[in-house]
């Protein structure tokens, strides 16, 4: 049991580590080289450009004003700074609610921990049981355990304080929640109605167009909304799958990478060629040239990209069974998004339209029975990964030992057998499969969303948000509660009785409150001051920066700004709800470092929401439905432990009296979701209207087909127009075309035979950038 | 244990009561004067006129034609030979397919019944372990444990046998249920396109209308409807709190029941006037003329009528936030009715408008945030009555002793201690209560589902349907199989494990089997042919005959054709599928009489549906989604149960392989609630977008304004034109009226006073009953 102490000396070294984060972050980010990876959002709006240019050499890339550094902390009243509708400008609401999640923790911890140290802590600690405890029985506790519910004897009349302030706690929590979700329900509709005009506002997602065999699927959807929604239909957009050419154009765009790489080694050396070998990782195989490699290569690869793309658009078969479908109105994109259209409701499925920088294409054309069937496949799967994960695992480890590797590769035998390498793989690897394992689990169940079929990137997260919260809740927090692995614990569970699953965790409660205090400061405090840090990055960036850059534009693309990540950010902020709600009654100890934490990664993604990270697409903070349950079902969760932690107290009536929150917590849930989701699922049609009658009288002139006919083209059509260098004159020419729909449309049918010629000329190394 | 031969001698019983009862049934239906009572159905449509007319005077009421007594089955034939599309015009579309109901058991049990006979019973029957236990340990077990699963001892192969036929059972009937569903979602949108032009079809029900200073309710619907829905827009007719109106009118038809009563007793007997005592019951209290006094009070009540009439119709206050909304097409108000209106969800409320007979009036002004906290009361409150309803009972029970008598009524003790009375009281009291409290559940289920806020009597009955089969589910089913009150059963699964609850119950289940045996013959055999005969409305029939009918009308009014009422009927049906799908991997002995009972049921209801049940509403099969998911519950309940009991055999690896069965099951109810049920909640706009252009073809002219400007007004003002006999001809007028919009508004909002001043005067008797 740790002592107050230890916790203080615990708690020194993570501040500790937290401020030597911040100098080096600091130090780096003063350096005139690191600009692009800790000033990349301002890049990417082009409100900043290289400091690189100009000046001394040496004050290129190393910052000697020394003045400077003495306020290295001077970014934190930077970053508060910048007002909330200033923010959603510069960020995108999606970022501003991302963060206002954190001013949630702040909201509700801050009054629940004045409180429970001012009633709880004195209830708490003016006992001796834990004292007595130790001269009669000789059980040893700690001072924390004194302030926690633990020192009060049994059958005592104090718990009544600990009821009245569950109740208290939960009322304020839902209060504040409510708050929060009418203001954040407030803001998605105002800055859906403040936004300019977008192309989804007029668009709906059609899926599962019923095969015909008269009409191709771009007639039946135009016939079909013409027939229902007459005076309505704008233009259509059939969808394409170009899954095989997305994947042909990366696959160029790698290996016009290693040729870059070759193309600026052998320009700093001119003297040789340079050679490469064909196998396995460059390790072995057939010498060859590399440039001359690699410019074939891509030259057969373009090759390649104009055949499949030919393909793509002349071949029926390509074209998938879904379109977006464009309006006149957003009154009637709405109507449309929130109706069913024909009478088998899996066929004309219709849904409001993703942005398109938010649309996952390739799952666009799954039909119907198909995504039941994935739903279900992934339900059960990712419970035998919640629960079983840990058997494969441990199967690894019995392998990754001494014995086990002289077993499978006999020829290590060298290697394994030296002293030094002994003591590192029997120390070390056993935890690598574990650790390896948990870093890649945020992309094995983004994997498992994108197999079950959401079809925008948004949602795709907000899926994997919430398996991750699952897990994290099974393996994490009640892993660490009641010791042993989840299916041990599965199995215990199912063995109990259902009223004593809430008193086995709940007694294990106050005993683990020291684990958490240091979690808490271990992965929230020094994890979110590293966070700051942007190690990858910045290593990357200077890695590609000298080896690949070339250009301006290179140096812009080896840029990794990174987004907020919610489906990794999010369950961990609610790991913290949980706990703070889980322990706000019963070791009060616990909140300030939970309040910390909240204040803590308050600022510092403020801070990289403003200067470095890019939000890939904008859901208009269509997650915070998620958010809300979440930290109901903690609060639900925290009720329970109580429940069952007074039940082992033998505290009196506190089960009969405690049993209504919980029913009250989820009444209020429902209220809740009834009150306010509808404003983050549908879109009502008096705002519609209200817009569209705005803009008829500002621009009654508007040519919105003009505007709309491009919006939804997949990314590898678009890409003729952004990447390329060469053809910017053609693109400029087709960006006007636009505007004649008919051009367009033959063009996407007949590609231009020269341009494609032109690509496969070995003679041009620079025209394989063109795609 | 019972024997075969018990059961037996059972069955012979309940197959000589249920023909008994139908052997009455066709010596009374033969009777002409009962012959509104069993063909009431033939006279509410007008085809067929009563018989009493014309002829010998004692044919008129008892048939003397020997010959049809013989031929006393005649009318199951006769039941089955009316073809569906001719019963869906009769009948309508909701008993239509609530014969489909019994169709579908007919359709799940006679393969699988034929299926456990040929595999499963000579399995069971072909060891001897029962017999063994017998010698050795001299446990008794009856003819029908030996076909069971009991039969086979633990650890034997033989129970692979089972679960593939669990495996087959649950396919089979996953089967039937799909396609089942798939032919009634049909059924439902081919009935609500071939439908005629229906007034809900064209209206939408719009609640919480926002109060608003300026405006009344009705001008501000009329200008939101006129902004948002610019193009569609036809009319709108506000609510009105007419509740007290209502009651009003309903104490005036009482009174003047009793009036037509003495009027009538006085016309038969001229010597001597009829004197009543006012006090309770008429048993005490001042001595008055009771024709003097009941034509004194109906014209007191008349008065109020006029007095409320009045301000209904003109005070502001009694107009309530919500309306009907009728559109100029069923395209514009199935957009309506599917969308979202303004930004804050809990208002401007739209769904279908239920149809006009449909209407539950007093729940339309209830507001949301009341809504929210009702449910959540009801769901506490249902909970404690399904669990916790046998202590009051018991208390009452206790009181209803002897003692317990004598000590409220000490008066009563010269009764009381009568020998006969004390043995009546002892053996029959006790009872009563619960009884009583069974035989008034229904009517609390629906109390309950009114108070909850629902606007349909079709919603209210679905409710009370589903809440009653929880009830029975655990009261009946449950409390049966483990022998105990339900909340001993509570307590008992809170404090044992998950996965030992399925064992307790699936232990319990095969020994329960004869006991189920004899509850399916006594309330499924008997109790079925029992409804034939229509005993109470039978009576009722005959004594408002005799004292109270005058005219023609009046008798019509007499009679009581009842309908199908789903909200007792439906839940009875479903546990005989419970029993079904939980016996039959278990005890196929069980199967044949399930299916004795679904063929009985289906050709007494079919007949009862044709010639007597008038079925008050049409909501074209909107309960199918219940039935189907309530006949997944029972299957997902069996498979649990199995599971349960062949864990306590020892049956090696059935569990792992039996748990699929749930999951798979659970996913195939997802994919038909995506598939179906759209079908039953909303209505495709291209189904709408077909009618509305058909009719603009053949009706161009159509005054639609006209048509529905009075559909939905409460029937207190409807009444008017229905029920007067003097008034026809100011009826008619009206009704031509309806034409000009502008004329019913004045009337609505002044009604003419020569009305109810006529009503006023005593010295028109009958002029009581204009309202």
């Amino acid at each position: 049991m740790a002592t107050l102490q230890d916790i203080g000396v615990s708690a020194g070294i993570n501040i500790l580590s937290a401020f030597v984060f911040f100098i080096i972050f600091a130090v780096l980010r003063l350096q005139p080289f690191n600009d692009r990876v800790y000033f990349s959002k301002w890049y990417l709006k082009g409100l900043r450009s290289s400091p690189a240019r100009g000046g001394a050499f040496a004050q290129r890339f190393v910052n000697l004003d020394f003045r400077s550094y003495m306020k290295f902390l001077n970014w934190m009243p930077e970053a508060l700074k910048m007002p909330e509708p200033e923010l959603i400008d510069h960020a995108g609401l999606d970022s501003v609610v991302y963060l206002r999640i954190y001013w949630l923790g702040l909201k509700i911890f801050a009054p629940i921990a004045v409180l429970a140290w001012a009633v709880l802590v004195p209830v708490n600690w003016t006992n001796n049981t834990l004292e007595m405890a130790k001269h009669l029985r000789n059980v040893t506790s700690s001072d924390i355990d004194k302030l926690s519910v633990s020192n009060i004897p049994e059958y005592s009349v104090r718990f009544w304080t600990h009821i009245v302030m569950a109740y208290a706690f939960t009322i304020w929590t839902c209060y504040v929640l409510m708050k929060e979700y009418e203001t954040i329900a407030n803001m998605r509709l105002q800055f859906v109605a403040s936004e300019a005009r977008r192309p989804d506002q007029f668009t709906v997602l059609v899926r599962n167009v019923p095969p015909d065999a008269d009409e191709s699927v771009s007639e039946l959807v135009e016939h079909f909304f013409l027939v229902n929604h007459p005076d309505n239909y704008l233009t259509h957009q059939v969808v394409c799958n170009a899954n095989k050419l997305a994947d042909l154009v990366k696959e160029k765009k790698k290996l016009q990478n290693w040729l870059d790489y070759y193309q600026l080694k052998y320009a700093r050396n001119n003297t040789q060629r340079i050679v490469v070998k064909l196998g396995f990782l460059g390790l072995w195989g057939k010498k060859v040239d590399a440039i001359e490699h690699y410019i074939a290569e891509i030259d057969k690869i373009s090759k390649e990209i104009g055949k499949e793309r030919e393909e793509v658009v002349n071949d029926p078969k390509s074209i998938m069974p879904a379109a977006f479908v464009s309006f006149k109105t957003r009154w009637a994109a709405a109507v449309c998004a929130q109706t069913q259209q024909t009478r088998n409701p899996t066929q004309w499925l219709t849904e409001w339209a993703p942005e398109p920088r938010d649309v996952y294409w390739s799952n666009l054309a799954i039909p119907y029975v198909s995504l039941t069937v994935r739903r279900l496949i992934m339900h059960v799967a990712f419970f035998f990964l919640t629960f079983f994960f840990i058997i494969p695992i441990a199967f690894v480890q019995s392998l990754a030992t001494i014995e086990g590797i002289e077993k499978a590769a006999p020829f290590l035998k060298v290697i394994v057998e030296d002293k030094f390498m002994k003591s590192v793989i029997q120390g070390f690897l056993p935890g690598i499969a574990l650790k390896l394992f948990l870093a890649f689990l945020p992309s094995i169940l983004m994997i498992m969303s994108k197999f079950e079929g959401f079809t925008s990137i948004s949602s795709l997260e907000r899926r994997s948000a919430f398996r991750y919260y699952i897990f994290n809740l099974v393996n994490v927090f009640l892993a660490s509660v009641i010791t042993g692995a989840a299916f041990e614990q599965l199995n215990s569970f199912l063995n109990q009785s259902p009223n004593q699953i809430p008193k086995t965790i709940g007694v294990a409660i106050p005993m683990k409150a020291t684990f958490f205090i240091t979690y808490i400061m271990v992965d929230g405090w020094a994890g979110v001051a590293g966070e700051i840090l942007m190690l990858k990055p910045l290593i990357m960036f200077h890695l590609k920066n000298a080896f690949l850059v070339k250009t301006e534009k290179d140096r812009e693309e080896a840029m990794d700004p990174g987004s907020i990540g919610f489906n990794t950010g999010e369950p961990r902020i609610q790991l913290y709800f949980l706990l703070g709600l889980v322990y706000a009654p019963v070791t009060p100890m616990l909140l300030p470092f939970i309040l910390v934490f909240f204040a803590l990664a308050y600022i510092v993604y403020r801070h990289q929401i403003i200067n470095v990270y890019n939000q890939e697409y904008e859901s208009a903070a269509a997650f915070w439905p998620d958010v809300h349950g979440r930290v109901i079902a903690a609060l639900v969760i925290s009720q329970l432990l109580l429940m069952g932690l007074l039940g082992t107290k033998h505290a009196a009536l506190a089960a009969p009296f405690l049993i209504a929150l919980p029913v009250l917590t989820i009444g209020f849930h429902h209220f809740c979701k009834g009150r306010y989701e509808p404003a983050f699922i549908r879109y009502p049609l008096q705002e519609a209207m209200m817009k569209d009658t705005l803009e008829t009288a500002r621009e009654p002139n508007l040519n919105l087909k003009g505007y709309l006919q491009n919006a939804y083209i997949h990314p590898v059509f678009k890409g003729d127009e952004d990447d390329d260098d060469i053809d910017d004159k053609l693109g400029k020419f087709e960006d006007e075309a636009i505007i004649v729909p008919t051009k367009r449309q033959s063009r996407r049918n007949t590609p231009a035979p020269s341009r494609i010629s032109g690509e496969s000329s070995p003679s041009l190394p620079f025209s394989g950038k063109l795609v």
